[in-house]
C-alpha cells in the first residue's frame, strides 16, 4: 500500500519491542502510571462560546502542564471528530506537540468486520500513529484482528467499562458474566504481546476477576475521579500480575481554575499516589 | 451550544416526521429498498497507487449513476477516516453531491460513555448532517441514548452482525442469546419511533428471531453480494411487521469494469429484485 496520505510526524515509537514490553519498560522509566485522557469538551471551558482556537489553546496548556509526568496520553476521538475535519487537523496538532516519548493511545473504540477494521488501522496507526488504540468486541474477535497485526502497536479490547449502563451487556451471564468471557479471548488472541483490556475502576471487585483471567496483560483503568472510581483498589488489583495505566481526564484537564497550574498540580497529586501502591517503581 | 463549526449544506430531511416513519414513506415514494454502501477502498479500484481524487472520482460515478435508484446511502466512515482530515472534507464533498431526498446513514458504529457519545452525536448529526447512525450496544443504553433524543434522527443498534465471528459473543446465550437481549433493549427504547437494527443477511433465521421480538423496528440489512447472504429470505423476513433497507457495497460500487454503466446494472438489478419481495410497492 503505497497510497497513504502524509503521516503525523510524530516520530514511531523508539522501540520495536512488542507493545506490551514497551509499556512496562515506560512505567518504569517514566516512574509513572498515569494516563492523561484530551476529552477537551468545549462544555467544560469557563468560556463562554468557546471557539476551536481556545481548545486547541488549552489543549497545549494541558500537554505542556503534564508532559513529564505521564504514562501515556489518551485523546478520545469524539471530541475530535466533533468538529469534522478541522478537529483531525487539531488531532494532528495535539499528536506533533506530544512527539516521541510517552505511549500515546487513541480511544476510538471502533469495531467492525474485518475489510472496515483494517481502514480504521489505517487511520489509527498509519495516519496518526497512535501507538495502541481502543477497541470494542461486540463483532468478534475477527473485528479485533487487523489491530494486533503489528506486535509494537497494542488494542486495548473493552471489557468491563466504567459506564452506569455497563452491565447490562457486559455482566449478562453467559455461564460466566460476558465481560469475562472477553478477557479469555483478549488471553486468546495475545499472541504477539500486545492486546490489553480496557476495565473501569467503578468496579473494582471485577479487576480482580478479569486480572484472574488474563494475567499479564495491561489494563487501561478509566473511571477515576469524575465517575468516582477507587484509585487504591484500581492500582493493587490492576498491578497485581500484569501493568495498569489509570486515566484521568476531567479530573486532570479541567482541575481547578483550569489554569496550568492547577492542572500540573492535579495530574502530580494523581501520579504520586499512584506511585504509592505501584510495584514497578521503587518507593523512594 | 453555539460553538458548532458549521455544518454540512445538504439540507435537513424535509420531513421532521420521526426517522422510522419517514423512513416507512421513503421506501413507497422511491419505490427502492436499496442502500449504497459507500465503502470505497483503494485497494479494490483497478488503479495502480490511487490517489484520494481517484477515490473522490469513483465517489461521484457512483452517486450519479444510483441516485434515482437508491433508497439511502451509507457511507461507512472507516473508510473516509483512513485518510484523516483530508477523509473528512472527502465525506462531506459526498454528502454534498448526495443533496436532499435519499437517505443518509452513517455507518459509525460508535459507542461510548453518555459524555462521549454526545460528542460524536454532535459529529454525525451536526456537523456531517446524516439522518441516521449506526450504533455500538456493547456499553448499554446510557451509549446509545444521545442518539435517539432528536425523533428525526433515528440509530441502527449493532444486533446481529453479518461477518464469519459476529456470533462469538452476539450469541452467546443469556437465557436467549445475547443478540436479541439487543434487541428486547431496543424496542425498550423506541419511545420516539426512532430506533433500527441492523441484522446481517447471513443469518436468514435469526432475521425472523429478532422480528419476532422488535415488530415495526426497521432493520438495516448488510451482508448481501460479497459476504453471500440470501435477498429473498432477507426481504421476506426483514419486511414482515416492519420495513427492511437492503445494504449493498462492493457488489455494485466495484461491479464489472467498475463504470458508470456496470455500476447503475447492478443497482438496478438489485433494486428490481427486492421489490419483487416488497409488501410496500405496488408490483407494477
Amino acid at each position: 500500500m503505497s497510497v497513504e496520505p502524509s503521516g503525523n510526524p510524530r516520530l514511531n515509537s523508539p522501540s520495536m519491542k512488542p507493545f506490551n514490553e514497551h509499556l512496562q519498560e515506560r512505567i518504569e522509566t517514566t516512574r509513572s502510571h498515569l494516563c492523561v485522557g484530551l476529552d477537551v469538551n468545549p462544555e467544560k471551558l469557563n468560556i463562554s462560546n468557546p471557539s476551536l482556537d481556545d481548545l486547541k489553546k488549552h489543549t497545549k496548556i494541558i500537554i505542556e502542564a503534564t508532559r513529564d509526568l505521564t504514562l501515556a496520553y489518551k485523546p478520545n476521538l469524539g471530541f475530535f471528530e466533533r468538529w469534522g475535519a478541522d478537529g483531525f487537523q487539531w488531532l494532528k496538532e495535539a499528536l506533533d506537540q506530544i512527539g516521541a516519548g510517552p505511549i500515546v493511545i487513541g480511544d476510538a473504540k471502533r469495531g467492525d468486520i474485518g475489510n472496515t477494521a483494517r481502514q480504521y488501522a489505517h487511520a489509527l496507526f498509519d495516519h496518526f500513529n497512535f501507538d495502541a488504540i481502543t477497541v470494542n468486541p461486540y463483532m468478534g474477535r475477527e473485528s479485533i484482528e487487523p489491530f494486533i497485526e503489528r506486535p509494537d502497536k497494542g488494542a486495548f479490547v473493552l471489557c468491563r467499562t466504567s459506564n452506569p449502563s455497563a452491565g447490562e451487556l457486559q455482566n449478562q451471564t453467559v455461564g460466566k458474566p460476558l465481560y469475562q468471557r472477553v478477557a479469555e479471548i483478549a488471553v486468546e488472541i495475545n499472541t504477539r504481546s500486545n492486546v490489553g483490556l480496557v476495565v473501569g475502576a467503578t468496579v473494582p471487585a471485577e479487576i480482580g476477576a478479569v486480572r484472574a483471567i488474563a494475567p499479564g496483560i495491561p489494563f487501561l483503568i478509566p473511571g477515576i475521579g469524575a465517575q468516582g472510581g477507587d484509585l487504591e483498589t484500581s492500582m493493587r488489583s490492576g498491578n497485581l500480575n500484569g501493568a495498569a495505566i489509570i486515566n484521568l481526564s476531567r479530573a486532570v484537564i479541567f482541575a481547578g481554575d483550569h489554569s496550568s497550574d492547577a492542572i500540573r498540580n492535579a495530574a502530580q497529586s494523581y501520579a504520586d499516589e499512584m506511585k504509592k501502591y505501584s510495584p514497578f517503581i521503587n518507593q523512594d
